[in-house]
């Protein structure tokens, strides 16, 4: 017997819908390319969705075709969020930071029919735009005034011209929510990249949680700056929460350094943002440089990487900015857990509470995690035990696009690719990537735990842990450093530095130095290819 | 094309799971009918809940069919909610203040095999068991110990018993998500209740909305008080709420007075309740009385009906705990509306503010709403229009349960019964019962307003206006009043009372004063009964 309530799917198109007849004055305020400061409300960008709806028809786009995006963040990326998928056909959100032989792959893999770019990415496109097999129509995203005089790009569009010439009556399509609304393509840093194709459904409901207040929290009395690119799993999801919610959103656009940054949370009164670690110690270093503080922000989501515990005290004790730990994947839309507070934790003192802190945090609602054995068999939730993280859900993936690398499923779970640990209060975390950690004589040791002290220590700007060759233990932890500008500091020194702060037998071998660390189109660090570099390093115990 | 997501379904059983997984340590305090408090967490509640789902299968209950509870609030009848429903069949939640005839129509008619109750329920069962035409076994909710050692009921079975029979190794079963869950009927006020059948999608979809923060904004940090009975629309989706979110309850069972409900606030460390104001009546007594004060509640969701301002002002100004009205109906799960503040609104003064906390507030994302004129045309959401509200949304009922009076739903809209205007911010503000408008010379007049003015006078302590015959004007508002113990006020001085407050047209014609007011078993006043008892009152302006 099914029950007797209204069947309505759960589409993206309704998350403007609501936005614009219930919040319909709210503001979005855009950093443009072009330099300038740009408002509009949602009731505006829901017009000009539509109108990028029909625009799109015009061009050919069929329900079901994929658009690609090369963008920042900023209202003219969000109305093709909502009129490309809104419309039925796919949003393919691409990389700018990838090297351009990525960009074709994806772009081609992807058959994206339609290419829309921000200005910054016209030297990108038409270096590319001739070996692209499937893009019919180039469209850059700006006015008829901001055009190039020339362009190597064949037959590139004008936005605001091909928006011009439409009206926004339009009624956004009905149809089943588990038709796909957009594709992210993981960063690849082994292989070739593969397509993550979310659905209405799931874009929805990752929404729902995404904004609760054990997750994001967010309500429409907040201000909310992604700094998290829209190219990048969605910006968390935030440009779909913001409708759901009605927040004011402010968008950085290509300004991304410390001064940029800070002048908008501050003229715009911004209280919530989210990013990867790497952002923040860019403003972090601005403020500090220049004495300031933050007036209106009260919290920021810290994911994308582990956040180093320095940066999190930074942050909350010098500026009374709360730091919510947040952790996921693109395979997870992206959100799997944030590290909201228990009631009891509330009562702890600070050092205790930053420990809780420094966790990935709780499952979100929707998200199962467990952690497994070399067997598979289920580890217990103690806090100790450390296995490899696998999770399922209704916003996790099941395949990737056109079953590229087979089924990624053990038993309907999805294995992450990460080792942590789960406490009994449900907070998990990640003590390693499974192909980073250190096998030492039959024994993990966790990268996470030992670059963390080494973050710690005033003189070192970024450390990576890596597993080096030892004849006897198989894998030794090395320590590779880059030392902040004008600081000192000695191999012997670090290493001491790391006493009574580590088991023993986890503290590095050896510290080496090096002027920079890799780092991918996400920001993380690229630790394969420092095994690469570090391959014949001779350890002192060897 | 679709999306290569995971095929979860949104079951309820999903809810305990997660609460046990992730906040197996969290606290649910119940005041039991035997008299003390008892304790339990989610981990040992979700082991009995699957208990339940094995005693009811013993009992040859099957999915689809349905199990009748006459319960308070309290952790034996959560048990059920997750017992029943995540084993897939139909909980039908009884409200025991209705007539035994009402319960014996509305039992029979939803065919539920089994009934469960509370102590406090054993005279009604007993009363109408020989009648029940479906009930094949009755359940008393207690122990071996408080049984009674005889009854009228026929083979009565202990709860308890049930209980210790069955092992707790039971796997949720997996079903389609818009498979039945509950069932809930209407007060009924005219003709015989109908019942409003939920699905495990509608109420995972209305939990989620019900949690977000401008809706409930129930965290793992709050320690929630639900006032508003489990047979009462599920006590608005609290009970769900609080396992995808892990928040502490505390269940009042049947002590609902001012002393007892003040103990457990104070006692448990209570953040948050809900309830009609009725029930916060009696609260602000007993506080009053003894001059007391709240030492952790910070707000509290009124609903049911509209809050006088009195009561707001008295909760925010004197005690600083946040009143948030909210609207909705049993045909809503019953989510409609919440009126949480907008920043703009943060910045006016109490008077303003008032003013918009007066409001029902703004819809919910997933709920849509329209109000329309006489022909069914949409009016413009300006505050001041006002017509008949209408709403849909995925937890909104299709159709009654068996089909009862046909299709409600104009154009997949349904019509509440309820007389709005919509402001710019997307505010709604009741105005009146559809039924319950006066019309004066063509003209409506709102018996809301009219009552919130009258009971913002001292001396009254219950205010209904309802439409009189009139012989020039069709029907004009009279106002029928009952009097605060020992307090003293005249026809004319109430009358004058409204002077500058109020239209001068819309200015009642007389007023009458009564001993009480009858109420409906959800505590709402019957004025249709008032119009019966008054009808031939002839008005001193006729």
């Amino acid at each position: 017997m099914n029950g007797l309530m209204q069947s309505h799917p759960l589409l993206i198109s309704n998350l403007l819908v609501h936005a614009e007849r219930h919040h319909g004055e709210q503001q979005i305020v855009s950093r443009r390319v072009e330099g300038d400061l740009h408002r509009t409300t949602y009731k505006e960008l829901a017009s000009r969705a539509r109108k990028v709806a029909k625009a799109l028809a015009a061009l050919g786009v069929k329900p079901g075709q994929t658009v690609g995006t090369l963008a920042w963040n900023g209202y003219r990326h969000m109305e093709l969020y909502y009129g490309v998928s809104g419309s039925g056909a796919v949003l393919h959100t691409l990389n700018p930071r990838l090297h351009p032989d990525q960009v074709v792959y994806i772009a081609d893999h992807a058959e994206d029919q339609v290419l829309c770019f921000d200005a910054t990415f016209l030297p990108l496109v038409e270096a590319v735009a001739a070996r692209l097999k499937t893009v019919k129509h180039f469209v850059l995203m700006t006015d008829r005034a901001h055009m190039p005089a020339s362009t190597k790009v064949p037959n590139l569009l004008c936005y605001e011209e091909l928006l011009e010439a439409q009206d926004d009556k339009y009624d956004w399509p009905q149809f089943d929510e588990n038709a796909a609304s957009s594709l992210c393509y993981t960063s690849g840093t082994t292989g070739n990249p593969k397509g993550v194709l979310y659905s209405h459904r799931s874009t929805v409901l990752h929404a729902f949680a995404g904004a609760l207040p054990d997750t994001l929290n967010v309500s429409a009395r907040d201000v909310v700056l992604p700094v998290v690119p829209m190219f990048h799993v969605n910006a968390w999801g935030l440009v779909y929460v913001a409708c759901m919610v009605g927040t004011k959103l402010v968008f950085p656009g290509a300004a991304l350094d410390g001064k940029s940054l800070y002048e908008l949370f501050e003229g715009e009164g911004v209280t919530m943002s989210a990013g990867v670690p790497t952002v923040w110690q860019g403003l972090l270093a601005y403020t500090e440089a220049n004495n300031l503080k933050f007036s209106t922000m009260n919290r920021t989501v810290v994911g994308g990487s582990a956040c180093p515990p320095a940066m999190m005290q930074a942050f909350q004790q010098k500026y009374g900015v709360n730091v919510l730990h947040a952790w996921g994947m693109t395979e997870m839309s992206p959100l799997g857990t944030v590290c909201t507070l228990k009631p009891k934790h509330l009562k702890m003192g600070p050092q205790e509470q930053m420990a809780v802190q420094a966790k990935q945090g709780r499952a979100v609602f929707g998200v199962d995690m467990k952690i497994v054995d070399a067997e598979g068999k289920e580890l217990p939730m103690d806090g100790k035990a450390s296995g490899e993280l696998l999770v399922k859900g209704p916003w996790i993936v099941s395949q990737y696009f056109k079953g590229e690398g087979g089924n990624p499923l053990v038993d309907g779970w999805f294995p992450t690719g990460d080792v942590s640990t789960i406490d009994p209060d449900g907070y998990m975390q990640i003590t390693d990537r499974s192909k980073d950690v250190i096998k030492s004589g039959g024994e993990w040791i966790g990268s996470i735990d030992i670059e963390n002290i080494a973050m710690a220590h005033p003189a070192v700007a970024m450390a990576a842990c890596i597993a080096a060759f030892h004849p006897k233990w198989d894998e030794r932890p090395l320590l590779v450093v880059v030392k902040k500008p004008g600081a000192e500091v000695t191999r012997d020194e670090l290493l001491k530095f790391f006493e009574g702060k580590i088991a023993k037998w986890w503290t590095p071998d050896d510290v080496v130095f090096a002027d920079a660390i890799p780092l991918g189109a996400t920001g993380k660090m690229q630790k394969n290819k420092l095994r690469e570099t570090y391959k014949d390093h001779k350890l002192p115990t060897a």
